[in-house]
């Protein structure tokens, strides 16, 4: 829990800074993990194990609110409730030897929670799998399947974050930000609406400062100066 | 007609014996055929025809409620309503030989309801394609489009399926049936409620008797022994 | 927006002519667009731009309410409105040296609308890096991400094309027109509300002349003579 709740701080510490551009979470050592401890949802009462899932949930959702991209790094094992937070990121790097499962069954906690992250971003037969079998798959798996952006080879794996984080750093964090809370909003939406509430959202894009630069210095042949505010 | 009754009373059959842990369809042949019988639908009227499309619906919805694990075998050609049988099934594995195709609309009968099946599985641009087109594609194909779990030579076909039952039949019946009930659940929530009914499964699994038992023997390292009863 | 009037009015000219069997969408030259001009949203008010958002959202529906298949052809770089207007085809073939992106963050306006598109083909991890980074995407990426339904290469996309479009013109038009337009609609359904509809459906799509053709020259074992009229 106080893993959690650390994560979870500083994740929301101070979302407005325009300092702030894009977050990367990754794991120290090879395994990836949330912060879940079963000594712990074993030896507790029901009161602190709802808080356990409860801090997760909030931090996830918390992700999907953030201004700015938030990107995990995997180069190891991402289990359980760790490769729920992997997959609830907004993009997913994992070096070729990396390993994504959900084995909680095996010890009688079914990962109902981290099928929840899965499910959304995995086909059907692929998820049933990893939830059902708590067998691993591995990152070319992953990949495949959705769960991964981008599989790399773990000494390019730096290299990779750095080229995603520099594509987000040259752009207007306003825009940005603009965009992530849409492209999050309309996923719930049908088409058409989506697509009503998308105009919208547009003509609110092309009133920023940002667009008004962007646009300008686009047509003058020159490098935007940002300003990253809304 | 007599085929899918068969099929839909296996299924089904005794649902609550503690013995069943998980079920494997497969063909008798290279054909996998869910018994729709175009002859028959030629020949009858409409009130046998809708008892047909009535059955077919009945077995799909069905193998999402039972409280066990419904893998696929595939060895050979899936098409139309064997493929939307497959398509339904919780984990499907296919050789590397086998194809799958909606190719209905050949004989003026579109693969409407087939269509229900793979497009919840497939992206959009493919299951379009199959259904449009009529033309097959390949387990590869499937496997990249998420029809498919996972594909593997012919020779290791009932390895691989092995595999899968033996990792099933490892698990608490309880709580894998909990697991499954929840995971089709919550695909049809919008995310925060997804979490909200996630955290409350998860405190209905907390109290199962095998899930006291796995926590308990994962700290006392030693193996589970499953009641497997809810 | 000459452009754009000029491919909507292309688009829906005749949709009831029975010697309209499929639509195949490709640019001139390498660059795939959908007529937008960073120019005109610059200059002008917000009257003209809504009006822009508007007819791309137009066209994009329409394709979907068209009674034939819509297939776009990609050799080259579809990018922004024009990564949009490939992914809202019915189904889509692209030479393996083209790619995908959606760049416009790069200059201010981030790709919401396209967004929309590309949101509801690819998994999340994949489109959130697409328009949050604005990289491109290689062909292969595109294929693995479900936004592309076949990759080929460049000296075989017309015979790839030839042979989709000789599959759906063996087709009765009826059938597949009646088809289409439920595969869409069951998309937005539960299932067991899919099924439903996918049944009266079938019992539609039976009465149809075009089936009855069907069935019986199946069983006839000769070719149909579609009238391709509902």
């Amino acid at each position: 829990m106080a893993m959690m709740n650390a994560l979870h701080k500083d994740l929301v510490k101070d979302p407005d800074d325009t300092e702030l551009r894009c977050i990367v979470l990754s794991a120290e050592g090879k395994i990836w993990s949330a912060g879940h401890n079963l000594k712990e949802l074993q030896a507790n009462d029901s009161a602190y194990r709802n808080e356990v899932f409860q801090k997760i949930t909030d931090i996830i959702l918390d992700i999907q609110k953030l201004p700015v991209p938030v990107i995990s790094k995997v180069n190891g094992m991402a289990a359980a409730a760790g490769c729920q937070l992997v997959a609830s990121c907004d993009i997913i790097v994992a070096s070729d030897k990396s390993t994504f499962s959900t084995p909680g069954a095996s010890v009688g906690v079914f990962c109902n929670t981290p099928g929840v992250a899965i499910g959304r971003v995995m086909s059907r037969p692929k998820s049933a799998y990893m939830l059902m079998t708590g067998l691993p798959i591995t990152s070319q798996e992953a990949y495949v399947a959705g769960l991964v952006t981008k599989v790399v080879a773990e000494k390019d794996l730096d290299h990779t974050i750095d080229e995603i984080t520099r594509a987000i750093k040259s752009k207007s964090r306003a825009v940005i930000s603009l965009g992530k809370q849409f492209y999050y909003e309309q996923l719930n939406l049908p088409l058409k609406d989506a697509y009503k509430c998308g105009q919208s959202k547009m003509m609110e894009n092309l009133e920023l400062d940002d667009c008004k630069e962007g646009l300008t210095s686009f047509i003058e042949k020159r490098h935007p100066v940002w300003k990253h505010k809304a």
